[in-house]
């Protein structure tokens, strides 16, 4: 990988990004087998379904950009998903375990915010607005994910005060 | 690693953040030395002063849950990172490896927004408050780091664009 200009780190960025989602799609459905609450379970396969068209989008940004849809390695993304994976196979009750789940899925859906917003300002600073629009949807969607994310840790945490 | 209740999973994370804090504190300095804009250069390096306070934090933090100041690896951050030197060692040109480096940066610091904004509404419901008062400043430095890099971003793309 040799990154001469803005367009390659924007290449290098969407098939991280396109590797990245791919792993998401595989671990969602895992994620929503553990999970007690039927809200949490529900959220996990919404989002299974975002992230199919989240990786058609990046399959069209890459043909955009000349290149074929394949991926690079992400390590980030092998780490966030690891670590997710440790909690939610030590985590000895449902409770506990849920809310590690949604503390994981939020630090992916954050992994995701800040490479889409930076991938949206670099396609934009290189006039490349169709991309920078289709990754806009994709970015609103894993907002929309991460807050009601948010609204369930609530939910969750104070079944657990009243348990 | 057993994980049986929320505190439990407050512990995980403050370890978690233990690591990954001293792990940024090692590699700010790596990035200011690779950084060619003066402002970007700065603001690496009043982050790793920023960074510093965090690591003291998390220390307190810890001792008060009746823990010793022991980090557990942070895979999540040991992935960001090396993502984050690839970059730093492939761009081949300033401006390119500038904006890259912030892209980088902003990463890093979205992995710390979830994990310490899960740790204060757990440390909240836990009823820890002297705890969530701790990471809220953490927090809130990291808020400001990452508008200030976005900000910062947006200079070097200018910059590019015009040279």
């Amino acid at each position: 990988m040799a990154l001469k200009s803005l367009e390659d780190l924007l290449v290098h960025f969407a098939r991280d990004m396109y590797y990245a989602e791919k792993q998401i799609l595989k671990t969602l459905p895992k994620m929503a087998r553990k999970a007690d609450s039927k809200d949490l379970r529900d959220a996990f396969e919404h989002h299974r379904e975002e992230t199919e068209t989240h990786v058609e989008t990046l399959e069209k940004v890459l043909e955009q950009l000349g290149q074929k849809p394949r991926g690079v390695t992400c390590e980030a993304i092998e780490g966030i998903l690891a670590e997710g994976k440790e909690i939610m196979e030590e985590a000895s009750d449902a409770d506990t375990r849920d809310a590690g789940m949604i503390a994981a899925a939020q630090a992916v859906e954050h992994y995701e915010i800040t490479r889409y917003g930076t991938m949206i300002a670099w396609a934009k600073q290189l006039k490349k607005n169709d991309i920078a629009k289709m990754l806009q949807t994709s970015l609103d969607q894993e907002y929309a994910a991460d807050d009601k994310l948010t609204k369930l840790a609530t939910k969750v945490l104070n079944k657990e005060a009243v348990s």
